[in-house]
């Protein structure tokens, strides 16, 4: 029997990396997560990545066989394929990783950009399919943003393109401090830290314990946030009406640039439904031109949980291989 | 004798209409000047526009033959050659301007955005030559940018890509109201009119007739702001500092999305020199992500004069041309 091809798609996020076994027609055969060690030396943490890919191999079936990583990072250059001081990890100077799976595999390895590996997952297989004109924004630790021109994902002269987190943001005060080392950029506002941070400052106003309760003490994490908003806490749909206005005023900016026909977003605070999309919306229609409102569909992921960057993350594999073939 | 194909290239811009008729090889071989008339039906403006089109062939040679018009103008949709409610122009509705000069002449005509025309322009002959990634920021009475993406002049999905001028501005209070309906449109605070506003706001706030004398009394031009700054006014120099830091913040944003290797400068306000380019550099840098800092150039025209747009209209017509040939 002939045995089946099987692409190894990770997704480094600032906080979980997902990786998937992923066969020629873009199923996920076997699937996993770790927490990001963003703490421990880069090769430690391809080690341990390397070694859970391969249990999940084994108890898969015999007839596969891997044919290589595609590896999808936040803060990865998809032109060089290096990670160089990324923001969100405590990893120093520029991480070569495909060359540390290749080296403890002999496999071929790719690694592009985490929002321009989602962007790949929903051109071939979620909410962009037969789109020319998109942007993928991911909304996790960071902000991240996958461009799609004519069909092509940008990656412009140096490989950064798509740094959408780290653009000014408008109608802020511009004060909060970014890892990147700035101040006042997007994600500072509308990732899901910035999220909490809002929440927190709003409840440290009002001085209250937070209409719902929930919100009384300790950490305020995304789900009991979420729950509170369930809850109709004014603490908590305020979070995310501030949120959602400032991100849909940064999306109209970027819509402006490249006029898509959709602009989608992707990460687990889309799972806020509406008390996160309907700022958006307004804001984004708010700032576009008077012939754009309306015109452009703000959509959440069309792949469930975290697919579509472990599913593009491999598809630009193959794709790459086909190229070199 | 063979006779010379020549096109007329047009830059129909919110205040100045400039044209040439351009051979071949790119040179111009005669050109002009009118003021833009916004006030009257675009069906009239056409008529003195081929009319002026006309005395230029007629007084250039009898060997030159016109092969067509390349109109770039402000507010155009490069996807449809249609004006539809120009922010900058009176003209209401849809100006189908391309059939105007067509039934006129009985020749093909292509109209395509003022912006992605002086991108054209600068790619073919002036300062982006060899550059597969840039974009050409216009300053005029808006702000318009065509941007460059792996060799091609982006339009999106309705022909509305590069719509710079309505992103909103970081680090403004974002009340001057734009003729596009919204508030804080960048072109509200770097446009000419935009800078002149600015100093005008300087000069009532200081309360002072401006140091050096010149900004006293009645309107202030740009030429008058850029004396008054050669001679070390500071309302002036105060002035464009604002102005371009401003749009050096909101280059960065654009640069953030794109990456590009260079950012072109285009329109009179260049004039300028230092005075602002030095504050939209600074800005600029502070914006971008480390890795990018030094390595974007700031760049003006690399052609005198407004001929980037008349040169890429003919040169975008010659284009298509090819293409249906």
């Amino acid at each position: 029997m002939a045995k089946t091809d099987l692409v190894a798609g990770i997704d480094i996020g600032g906080t979980t990396t997902s990786f998937g076994l992923i066969d020629r027609q873009g199923n996920i055969i076997a699937r996993s997560s770790v927490p990001t060690e963003g703490g421990i030396q880069p090769g430690r943490f391809v080690n341990l990545l390397y070694d859970r890919i391969m249990a999940l191999m084994v108890s898969s079936s015999s007839t596969h066989r891997l044919k290589g990583f595609g590896i999808g990072a936040a803060g990865a250059n998809s032109k060089t394929g290096i990670i160089e001081d990324p923001p969100n990890l405590s990893w120093k100077g520029k991480v070569p990783l495909a060359s540390l799976f290749t080296s403890l595999s002999g496999l071929p390895a790719l690694v592009t950009n985490d929002a321009n590996a989602a962007a790949a997952g929903e051109m071939n297989y979620g909410a962009a399919r037969r789109m020319s004109h998109f942007a993928v924004i991911t909304i996790g630790t960071g902000i991240g943003s996958g461009v799609v021109i004519d069909g092509k994902i940008i990656t412009g002269e140096r490989g950064l393109a798509g740094e959408f987190g780290h653009t000014r943001a408008a109608g802020t005060t511009g004060l909060r401090r970014c890892g990147c080392g700035s101040d006042g950029c997007l994600e500072t506002y509308t990732s899901v830290p910035g999220l909490l941070l809002t929440a927190r400052e709003l409840l440290d106003e009002s001085g209250s314990s937070g209409y719902s309760g929930l919100l009384s003490t300790g950490d305020i994490t995304g789900e009991l946030l979420y729950q509170a908003a369930l809850k109709r806490d004014r603490v908590a749909i305020e979070a995310y009406r501030r949120t959602g206005t400032i991100l849909g005023t940064a999306i109209a900016n970027l819509a402006l640039i490249t006029d898509p026909e959709a602009i989608i977003l992707f990460g687990g605070m889309t799972n806020a439904g509406k008390y996160l999309f309907d700022p958006v919306m307004e804001a984004m229609n708010r700032g576009l031109l008077a012939r754009q409102r309306g015109e452009i569909a703000l959509l959440a992921s069309g792949l469930d949980g975290d697919s579509a960057g472990i599913l593009g993350a491999a598809s630009l594999f193959r794709a790459e291989m086909r190229q070199k073939a």
